[in-house]
């Protein structure tokens, strides 16, 4: 059991939580959290740390399976006192239970096939969100959980876009990390090519906007470029759209928030 | 200028950011940035306070008319010091301008009563959010511009709902808070009555709902039931409701975030 603050492996997993740069290094993320926990890949864990009461008092409960799981792979689990759990955590009502994953990698081209795929197999049409820039990770990690809601195939998002595997994107997905493919794009110019050559229409809500979005009808596929909170889509990046659409908006309100607008797009294009 | 963090108004200011008790007391909330001042109901500014180079720069720009207009009522203007500001500041990138204002206070009856009004006068439908016990500041916030947007005619609020003075829920709400009619209650029933009175019809979205939420008619009013994020809504509540509704859900997903979840429904209502 790890009882000192000052044990490298608690130094580490603070890094971990608090610095992008530490986590990409290392090729990780770290979830926290018993639902984080439980819907994880077995696959991706790294390595488990658990805090002592919650240790034993999960030894006859739901949760043990999937920790014995862990443990007869071979992959670390360390318990620690509330103190140091407390110190690793990067909430304020700690669950006491985190694990280190490996990144996932998806290749671009295939997310794009495989929603061409299951269009054929299942008569889904495709949907993406494309995010330029999102700067505020809870937004973020709102987007990838609607995403997963809405049924979306992948999200692909510009480098400048927040870290996906910053710790409140990953609360903020309930899960929906592990199961929504995404991908980051240096411009979205190649990624709107390889969604063209599907068939696959590139929509931006944009002042220049003619038609409401519940006005459409998205029969093909669809991809719905999202701009950056406060600056919102860069105009040339609109410009690759193939269809501007606008939301209706009364009182003086200028823009709703980006993850709310992504929502309804999402399943505007899915009901 | 004020240049002492020690000041006794910084000190006092620095309570009124922090707790939501010293806001109530003073019956004030703290309205922070450029945008939040520009559109501040002027005849609810109690203070302003500005950081010195922003006073400077701003005297000949759009800001001032505003700032001129408060000093000619005689509202109390005080320059502070870029260190003091940053002080007084709940943000991380302070903008240099914030106000302290007088509280909303709304009618329950006159709400519901002025929605009715404006669907006799325009044909618009009423519309409101009961929300249960929203506890994140920026769900609330952005629940409170979506709910602009929509063109909702009111939010009314159970007393556990967060602060809807916190200043991030105000920050989230981009100024729909100055527009959007809101009211606690002690509990539903007596909302609820009052709603029906006039024919608005009361939706949950709820597991044992049958019919999904963009089948549905909402041809008379609408009111949304929204329940706390981590537990969905109470049974007593739900069972309030008129008519059960369901959003589609792929994947693994149990539930939408609650904001996107009422975007939504405000605005299926809507469109």
């Amino acid at each position: 059991m790890i009882t000192s603050m000052a044990n490298s492996k608690v130094k580490r997993i603070v890094q971990l939580q608090e610095k992008s740069r530490a986590r990409a290094k290392e090729n990780v993320f770290i979830a926290e959290g018993i639902k984080m926990f439980e819907e994880a890949p077995a696959d991706r864990i790294l390595e488990l740390y658990i805090e002592e009461k919650l240790y034993e008092s999960v030894k006859n409960e739901k949760l043990f399976p999937k920790i014995k799981e862990c443990l007869d792979k071979g992959i670390p689990v360390e318990t620690v006192t509330e103190e140091v759990f407390e110190k690793m955590s990067d909430t304020r009502s700690p669950q006491g239970i985190l694990c280190v994953l490996e990144r996932f990698s998806y290749d671009r081209e295939q997310i794009v096939q495989d929603a061409v795929e299951r269009r054929d197999a299942k008569g889904r049409r495709p949907l993406f969100l494309l995010l330029e820039d999102i700067q505020d990770p809870g937004n973020l990690g709102t987007m990838i959980r609607t995403a997963e809601g809405a049924g979306a195939d992948g999200i692909f998002m510009t480098r400048k876009t927040v870290d996906i595997y910053n710790p409140k994107t990953i609360r903020s997905t309930m899960g929906s990390l592990y199961r929504v493919p995404f991908a980051y794009a240096d411009d979205f110019e190649e990624i709107i090519g390889l969604l063209r050559r599907k068939n696959i229409r590139v929509y931006a809500a944009h002042l220049k906007g003619t038609q409401y979005y519940h006005e459409i009808d998205y029969k093909e596929g669809s991809a719905f470029l999202i701009g950056n909170e406060g600056n919102g889509l860069k105009e040339e990046t609109a410009g690759m759209a193939d269809c501007y659409l606008k939301i209706p908006m009364e009182g003086q309100l200028e823009s709703l928030n980006a993850a709310v607008a992504a929502a309804l797009l999402m399943y505007q294009s899915r009901i």
